[in-house]
């Protein structure tokens, strides 16, 4: 049976699609769990594919995620990224490895957008990507965890 | 049948009436809503009122309004306005015309109060008016779908 | 005898309809204060609407509308909105209720123009609302004066 | 009937026990309640203990509290205690005299622990004592209620 | 014939003894310009008196000053102080030994009062005394003139 | 014999009772170092008492609490609390528990009390419940050299 | 007939030649405007030279150029260039290229003469030539005008 | 028998007319003393004249002045001036009329001295007025005391 | 003939796998060229890869990169990201998609490693999948590439 | 023989004309060099023009120019005028006259563009003439030979 | 008789020894004083050591220092390093050479650590040498007085 | 065969003895490569001194000083000292014990000079001496290397 993942998304992500295409591309939120799916099982991972707006919510998630034994969380935090110290504490709390995405390039942003309370906990962090991210990051976490599994 | 605009009140907004009547007077957040139907009804305008004390319930409402067309959005985010980006992304998101309301004038009160989200993300703000500044920001509002809808 | 109202404008308001219309729209400074005689009128005031580039001379007027018993001010105070105390110690000066006016939405703007030292000495403020923010200012302040009266 | 004082848990105390021991000890979040309840009993108060990761629910406890006329509260807002106006302001609102637990000492930890909201509206606050630091609020509030009954 | 001094006055010093008189005081500019027309001869001077809400005026006079070869300045500048470096450098310009006077004790008010343009460009400042600052701006001057005389 | 603990208190607390009572109450200081005495005795410790207004005899004692063995030390640093950093030498140099107390909520008043070396330096702070939180630090004190010596 | 530019001088710049030579140079304002004249005459334009110590001024002349048909202004704006938001929307207002002068090397002196709100709202600044400055800025803003016409 | 108010001299002050005469002059403390005990005695009060290059000895006679009811205190806090949280809280505890003096202008020096803790505190200030600041700093100190108790 | 793009890599990266292993692991500069050139080939691109010292031998690089048509830039500018705006500017000047890496989580390190002005030029960032990260990138570059060949 | 200047462009210079022409213009490098050869020339001065992308390298021939007695120096620093410390120091080294200059206006442009340790050293600094500013600079920069030989 | 020179060591540094070892070392005061005493007689120099916890102390020593006619201070101030304004301002009044000494590297330690008032009001300063740099430290003020002496 | 250490001088500082002797004195560059290949030999190790203005190259040689297995390194590294993450970089990459030097008292110059990157990569630090602090530098690391050699 393979090792779960989880795929986390917060506030406004459901509008993917439709938000700001501009920005955020024209895929949705279906679509990007899809290729979380199929990303995961190429790396031979099962994803859990969540979306919330509420801060608490996906702070729940991520306590499940350690119950469910979990061995690793992709998290696109939309905009608790840059104000949330209970996220960060949730990462910090269940040890499990975590990947910060961002669809766009926050960095050529708003300057509020420069600051991240996730990036400080997860052990790696992409953006700028598009949803192409969620299946790098995936990429990423799947050599990670296989690394330390052999550590 | 008239067009809809939301009215969503923040944290704490239930304690109208009660809760420092120095600051925020004795009307309560029923009489707001009740001021809000009235003005909106006098614009042609149905107003659907809401309150929650969760910033992603909020969030929740700013995405329906969204899906139920409505032609703009009245928002009094209390505590969210000065912390908030991811209400600030739900608005940018929805690309509905939105008005700022805070019932006391928050710029001559504590210093963390001066700056907000939502002001960046709403096409216009007021404060200082107590609850009349509820069924100004209906006037302006109506007005403004009215200067759009001939633009 | 109706009650009067200082509607005064500051610097570069002369210029309303010829400068930057993207962000000010096409109404000129006649037209503004056309609107806000109309506007008080409907409230039973009278306004005396002037203008100046000057900052002493707007606390001229400022102190003008004590001693000629005005009842209320709207103040669009410009670029000397963000730094002049000067004319925010006249308006503390006075005693007079007012309400800051600004065509645009100052927020959405350079970051220099989010501070305001007139918000501070007003009791209430708004922007964003174009030209129609005048009347708003007015029909905000006229009710502010009645309940003031009743109280 | 004793008189009843609520103590709220925020963000990731559930993980007490199992979250960073080094800094958090290895007490549950079951043996935090318990020790509230007797202690406060001890003082001739009943607790209402309840633990939330959702900030509006921890709001909406705070209001429940002034329904229900507790005379006093515990809150350790974990990490919304750094960004929250929005508690503050349920704290300023409800006017129920409240003290503000960390388990940890959060001076010596990061700067951005070293804010917050919560002790601006609280009437005391006390951090670094692990657990115990719950027993003695419990005791200085007792304290402080008793002193206020008799003034 | 007696050498000259300037005092000069800046905006909202001619509401004085009707402006907030918790913090200015039931004296007039009138009561003000008498002290210092009297303790100016009692030392010998003669002192010029003006007041202006203009900041481009209170610079003009400060050139006349020199023109009119004055000895000595007393500037009370009011909200000027805080943001004029134009008033600053007239000063320096002009080279004219130069007193700053403030009638309340800036220091202990808005954290935008604790800095001063005008203070760095005089060799002496004061505030706090009430209107008797401006006896003490004068006397000080007056022994400062003398000594430079001597020197 | 019983083990012995240090209440060191600094700058002005030598006017507690006289001082600013809204602020610090009506106990005075021998009401403090009584009941410091009294509280420690109950935990079977013996308390040293002293206040002095100078930084260095506070360091002074701190490092005579050492050379006597003392197992704990209570410090309210008054206004050295937020400009010392020699005091927070001291006590990480005696590596002696310490707790720190305010009688008031100093995150309540000027923003220049929020900062505090001995916070850092100390394993625990507590402030705002007037001179009981003498009490409840000696009472936290007691029970982390309790749970120290088990370990 | 030769087209016109705007040459005006801000606050003190009255007081060339006397005013701290050191910094400043000898010559007078009156040998600034003749080398303005001269210049802009072997560009083929006439130059308007004005100097005012009121900020209220400068922005009415700036208003002036524009009705004027103006097709470049010079400006040198003293100490209004570090404070003032008026004169950059008057500026930004008339959509007329406009050069910033500074008789001083601005950079070296006091940190606060290192921001200029005119520099945002002119096409080009210089600054450190001594008055030569205005020459050069004249031929850039000749240059600039031949090429924009050309264009 | 007079009224008694204490002069204070802070650190390096004893080596006043020695030290940087450029900036302090050469008047030595004992010229100051003399000067303080004659200006005092013109107005009817006897000076106590202490200096100390202690913090502590500074707070110590500062509560001693109240202890022998002196009528107001003239403090030159010297380098505490800008650093002592100690101080500032000390004549605020005292509650006698204090007037903060130093020698030099401190605006036009070094920027960590623009800063005064003892200005809050005091109810006038002055500063740049050689050692004659101290005659001034009596003077303004009878003309209040005079007022108070007239009040 | 395949695509060509183009790794580089800045300061200390010669150092990989001797410097600090324990945050940048024990693969040398060597395996991750290696790296590089296999997944490019594995993508159907060609990698030319480049380490310097020198900040101008970079920007030289991202120039040539133009001139032989690379269609991507893989970068890791080591120390150089936190303070180069020539690098910055480089970026921005050849217009070829840019992704930025660091091998280590640089948000989870010393805060001057917080900004990065690469970030704001590269169309991708990604950091703390140690070398892995160079994987990631050029598999996010090809998809980018594939994209845009594809628009 | 001519006396000699320096003309010394810095990083990305070198693709003038092709780099963002919407903020740099068409000219490129070759045209620069050949402008200033003719400028320099029309004042009796001879150009050695040069360009690198090495911060190292400027400061050589900044020392070059010094020992090859050039009287001036025009210095387009690009993106190191904003982080070099170096470059202030060598100029200040060599103490010979130095213009900055800018192509693009630097305050209308990213924030960290407004700072510049270049017009520091320089005794004059330009920016927004396009390509024009080279010529000016060289106008400016003889003219103050000039004057300086005949001091 | 050689001349003599002040060795003084401020708060904590009686701890020298016994005080975090893993940053301070082993060596004692007494080691540190020997050493001193030894090295200063190397160069034909008396050295009188000193150390107090005392900030006034401090100052009085160095006032002494003048008195007494020494030719040179080592200070190592400990915490007052970071704080004291008096201490800088001691070292300037007595216009002796004096050279700043720290045992530990404090630019690697808390950055309220990275700031000193000493070092700015001292010839020279060192740090990070451990006691080492006392001698390293009167070394070099013996050269500065030897070269001193010959200039 | 003697140990080897690197004497590193960075940009400008060829300049020696040249360039502005107030602050640098009369030494050449090869007077202090002198000083130090003697100080070194009287130490019994052998100094390879370098100069370069381009900050690649000084991380060069820092690389090489480990490949030559030097067992020391001083540097002086000029204006890069406040700007070059990459220098410290090097240093902590190499893991060479390192002096920091600098002939200036930095700290009381230019606040632009206060902060260092290598000094926090260094393990100790020294300003001010003149060129003897480089003597002081290689003796101090002299003393470092010998005591590790024994530990």
């Amino acid at each position: 049976m393979p090792q779960t993942i989880y795929v986390l998304n917060g506030p406004n992500l459901n509008l993917l699609g439709t938000r700001e295409p501009a920005i955020y591309g024209h895929a949705t939120l279906a679509d990007v769990e899809r290729l979380c799916t199929e990303t995961a099982a190429s790396c031979g991972l099962s994803a859990v594919c969540r979306q919330s707006n509420h801060e608490g919510e996906l702070i729940d998630w991520i306590h499940q995620a350690r119950d469910e034994q979990a061995v690793g969380i992709v998290l696109n935090a939309g905009g608790y990224t840059h104000t949330s110290v209970a996220l960060h504490d949730a990462l910090v709390g269940v040890q499990i490895p975590a990947v910060e995405v961002h669809v766009s390039n926050v960095f050529a942003r708003d300057s509020f957008r420069h600051h991240s309370f996730i990036a400080k906990a997860a052990f790696a962090s992409l953006c700028g990507f598009g949803i192409d991210g969620y299946r790098l990051a995936i990429l990423g976490l799947a050599a990670k965890i296989g690394t330390s599994a052999k550590a």
